[in-house]
């Protein structure tokens, strides 16, 4: 776990959500990006080294979607930094905690992405992620 | 702000979750801390420039009770690192953000801070801090 690459939080208007982060944080959001896979839309604020990613659910099956109704808007998750996913992966399943997936997959911003359930971290959604480089 | 100072999580039994923080980022809290005003224990852990604080209530009263009682244990806030908490406030200010205090006030972890509420930035409480330097 290197540092806090990013924080993810769930909002329900993302255009609203980054004239409201942009005014918060004095910068604006520098990407946008979709990934299908999880059924969001995502932006991204430079903060230092470490980054705000909004998520907005872009149909009903999103986990955000799901995270909204039954939580409200919010931090949904803490993404740590990796060198090399699969042996922290490793390391954690060792130490006892429930990964939600059995490998990488693949995450917004050009990354291989894991989830930890929050159950195994008091109540805290993590996230390991690393930077894929050959692209 | 600069970057993100710490991440703020609320937790029921700081002891037993020092043991599975320190299992999850590899690293042990380096600190501890009791915030009388805000009737919380406190640990640090750091993550690169980063740190997580986990919180404890210390009584019912405490603002991380109330938290748990309705949330349950999982992130409580967001704090970013400011040069001039002041200044900070009154840029947040002018821009339609609702602060919790009228000045800073004294944190944990030697520094002045000021949170600013939920309602005004998705749900999420966001803490600005400033480290105290005369010290």
């Amino acid at each position: 776990m290197n540092y806090i690459e990013h924080i993810g939080i769930a909002v329900k208007d993302i255009k609203k959500s980054n004239e409201l982060y942009a005014s918060l944080l004095g910068t604006d959001p520098y990407k946008m990006e979709e990934v299908l896979s999880e059924h969001v839309m995502t932006s991204f604020f430079k903060t230092g080294n470490n980054k705000i990613e909004l998520l907005e659910a872009t149909n009903e099956q999103s986990p955000i979607a799901k995270f909204i109704e039954k939580k409200g808007e919010g931090i949904h998750h803490i993404a740590f930094a990796v060198d090399d996913i699969q042996s922290e992966m490793d390391r954690l399943k060792q130490n006892g905690f429930q990964l939600l997936q059995e490998k990488p997959k693949r995450g917004a911003d050009n990354k291989l992405v894991c989830f930890i359930h929050p159950k195994s971290s008091n109540g805290v959604l993590i996230e390991l992620c690393q930077s894929i480089k050959d692209e």
